[in-house]
């Protein structure tokens, strides 16, 4: 029942239920010295914070951030970092129902038959998108960390049901990720993605979509191939966010369907410094950060959770049913996924550079 | 510079360089009892073996495996398992060229960056695809492993240089996969796919392409959310496959454009038995198998090495030049990539099998 | 700057500072279903809890354990479970002057230099006892899993000051480890222990002392050789307990000036059971257990905090100085580490049975 | 069934059985641009290799190191360093006869439990001695890597069968440790201890002993408590050796019997360096090193392997019987155990310094 604990040198431990008494995580392998503070971490964490628009739920959830150890005087002290928000706003009592009708896209099943029956059903405990708060205050103190080397990690949403984003430049990425609640730098797509999210709203149904994230200013050389390359290690943090089903560096998918001599990136010099011509690698070659901008890109499926009725089982009386999903539902992840993407992605970053002896 | 090592229980070490002494794999963890042959092994990695046709490349490698350790009177002994293949056919000297002119779309240059300059650059050394007849040994005990619980693992060619196959049933898959030098088990695609990349060799080109894997006959409940959850370690593991540059479970990106009421799998009884009407999840929920079909597919680039020439930088001079990159190339990598990708899935299945005590 | 976790199914992870706002433990491997409440993990708490006699020091630490997730309705979910006890009675000001002047006999120094100046110094922050309550907390719930299988872990005082006990049965331990403030089931001893004891108190110094500890109807075979030993691995967790400065099994040092014949312990059959006419192993042949009593000694330090003036350097002013130790002081840390080794010994236990696969 | 890889940085993975094929390591992590032959390897193994005297035993095993990956154009390349030496001189015939009857003060009873049979039981198989033929391969490398901080690890025969060397200095560990067939730079000493030996060899039976180890020019503050500090990490390395039954640093168990005011170490300035005045600690103080000589006593027992009739039962027929143990046998493993704790000590050590970021 272990698996709760990633990274090597920056470890980060996932911990706390959805409708428990918190969620946090907590980090051992920070090095001593970098300055971090509530306000820091709260920084990131408003940004997933739901309750903040039509397009997401519109439950309420304070989550103040508390660090309850590793760090003295305003800086980490070396020691294991200890933070978490407590649970507030919780109404358990509708959960009862998927206790024995599980949820279609929802983990309730499998996880009732790998814990059998002792899980914290309420929320869905620990298969709830709440616990990525955890990775997002991981996230903060990475960023902290990845700043001393000039490191920037940005991510964005670059598609919502359909609606596609049109090329952005860093800056406008930068600038403008979290101007508008879908979380895309594109105006005019925002507007329409918003569009599309709230018609299924209205529908009581989900829609989908990509987040992109971008690395700057990565070492040449991060990655420990074969097993714990950049990507492998990107990737497997990536689809510990709940509802990603698929993963994509550089050209990804799309990279099948080229040819050797167009998709392979030809170096050249750029001002004496050895670049490429072309990023189609994405900034990762035999997985290794090439120096290059690191590009992923994340497929998030529509929300398991939907107003519409749908088909289950009565996994007791063993027979067919159906179910009106309890709670109060995300029409999409996808904007509040923008910041856990970012965290995520930061803390592998981090991890590796420690791991590189980049910084102490 | 660690990162060689996968697993939690079913750990798998690599080693070797593409033109150093050997190439092969540590396993620890691997159960005592289990029937255990050199032959066993050997039928996993003919099929990955080169020279076997023109869409591979013309290089033999004979590939004779060994098991120099943890096997007794024909059973695992519950000791670590090291296995290799000696390397023969092997001419160095072209390579002196790649150590000043990296290769585009190959890790040359970051490599030298991060180890220095002392890596083993001779046909890529850490970096060649050869290091995956190591996987393909591993792959084979673990199958061993999963066949005492029915779990079979197939993988076969969906698509190469963008010739998709059509829906194929779990039969043609087991029975036609290995069936043609594509890897194809729709044979009117596989022949377009044989044309495609003939086409592309004549060009001194390459094409890239998508492998399919199925597993069947899971338990439910394997991984560990919520960072080993079960497409997180797959995800980890298909990336440390050279070429990899994209990942997905079920619909996968696709998943990202259908609403909540399309992509979620209403749950049934099926003689008595909880299924699930549709299988968009892939048979993955919250990180846990479900119990139904797993499947993924993962894309890989075009081969990097093409005949044609190529832009690239002399690192010690610092001016531009061109490459021709040396040795005999795959056309495409997808068809050997097969049984690697069949290998890594097993592999890591066994792993979580192992982790939920399944075996002992 | 990793280091603070330990085990590989039973995973405890360490945090907290002896001044900072709470001291804890986070589990990440405990199978589902286990009963556990707050209460039980007091229990154990309690026994190493300071200000209970004149033979520990004075200061008064209510630690109240609160269980913060991982637990539901009672039992453990199979989710990390958080424990902590909130800090009190702190007052940090007069360890402002260790900043400076390090303690001999404590870490202050070498931390100093690792941490560079960044470590939380007060009270000792990571370096203090106190971490020892979080070891405690895991102990608690290692016990209660390893109780499944009848598996008791009894530690007590066999040596305090030079005063060693008698040969105890293994009743006289089980009954009376906690009878008296120095924790010997020996009574008579106890009062001469005793009285070493506040003999060094007067004197303003400490002694030091060795522990015993045994654990009872141990399945065979637990262990990982060649590393994972179950005596390196017991080992490795006694030497995290601060002030330990040996350890050994069965006959340990003993054992050095004994014969083989003298020393290995034959089988004998006892009502078809296969057992050792004698036990100088202490339970553990080539690293497994042999389902022979586990035992093993821990060799306790005088306590490092001592009321003497001692002679110490000024690291910043660099010359030589006096220092008289801040804080009330243990004059022995035996009594308190009793529950201790137990907890350790538990949670090394535990982990090995669940490698073993024996519970789930 | 895992366990055979031990360290973070420097990832030591044991292989082979005494009568296999072969016996060897795997080393993960070992930085690039290490000068390392099998020349440099060789001499390490020579010294632990048997048939040398009538202290050890008759044996001869020829035990040439062969480096098969890793190790490119005379340095080391940061990928991962196999090593092995082939097995030569085995007859397993008479092992037949444990299968059955196991031997006393040996695993082969608890081995025969945990693999269900299934382990290879000739020559003790994973549990023979001879598996530290693959420590001292890898504590050769870490030599290597120490050298470069300036960093040395001496050890020698401090006790036999009783017979203890007298206080030595550094200078004369350095150059006499290897000087006889004892291993023990006392020469005085070391002939009573032969004498013991022999005595004990004319009568069938065996002597154990007790190796001390010192390390030199130490870094400060190497160790990651709480968990990985340096001691813990020394004493999981060291009972992974066969026969060692007690681990102790600085005064070890003499300091349990000690005042405070006695055992602390007093910092003064020595021409303008922090020192202490005494090194009770070994060196290490809250599980990091401090600067000074790092000391650490392994008490072995002595050798299982008797000429002496000695009683057993049969496991299959269950009934107690007899057994002669097979095989030629070393009276004392202490002089051939004392490479091999230089070894353990240096690739532990070397590992830290790895995570402490002091080499690359």
């Amino acid at each position: 029942m272990t698996g709760n604990i990633i990274g090597e040198r920056f470890v980060v431990a996932s911990f706390g239920e959805s409708h428990g008494r918190c969620v946090g995580v907590l980090i051992d392998g920070c090095p001593p010295g970098i300055e971090l503070s509530e306000a820091d971490v709260q920084v990131e964490l408003d940004r997933r914070r739901p309750g903040q628009s039509l397009v997401t739920t519109t439950r309420t959830e304070e989550d103040r951030v508390e660090i309850l150890s590793g760090v003295f005087q305003g800086r980490t002290t070396g020691a294991p970092i200890l933070m978490l928000v407590w649970n507030k706003d919780v109404d358990s009592r509708p959960y009862e129902i998927i206790r024995n009708t599980p949820r279609p896209g929802h983990a309730d099943y499998p996880a009732y038959i790998k814990y059998r029956g002792f899980n914290d059903y309420r929320g869905g405990g620990r298969f709830s998108g709440r616990i990525t708060a955890g990775y997002v205050m991981a996230g903060a103190v990475a960023k902290k960390l990845l700043s001393k080397l000039g490191v920037e990690v940005l991510a964005y949403s670059l598609e919502i049901g359909g609606v596609r984003a049109r090329q952005l430049s860093v800056d406008e990425i930068r600038k403008h990720r979290y101007a508008n609640e879908v979380r895309c730098p594109d105006f005019e797509a925002a507007e329409k993605m918003k569009k599309v999210v709230l018609e299924a709203r209205k529908q009581g149904d989900s829609v989908g979509g990509i987040v992109e994230c971008i690395a700057l200013n990565l070492p040449i050389g991060l990655g420990e191939p074969v097993f714990d390359s950049l990507d492998s290690d990107l990737a497997k943090a990536l689809f510990s966010i709940p509802a990603v089903k698929g993963v994509e560096f550089g050209r990804g998918f799309e990279a099948a369907r080229l040819r050797g001599s167009e998709n392979n990136d030809p170096f050249i010099l750029v001002e004496e410094k050895i670049k490429t011509a072309s990023n189609n690698s994405g900034g990762i070659l035999g997985g290794l950060s090439t120096g290059e901008q690191l590009v992923t890109r994340i497929a998030f499926k529509p929300a398991s959770s939907i107003a519409k009725p749908q088909k289950t089982v009565d996994i007791v009386e063993k027979k067919e049913t159906e179910i009106v999903v309890p709670g109060r539902h995300d029409p999409t992840v996808v904007p509040r996924a923008v910041p856990v993407v970012e965290a995520v992605v930061a803390f592998v970053l981090a991890d590796h550079v420690l791991r590189a002896g980049l910084i102490h």
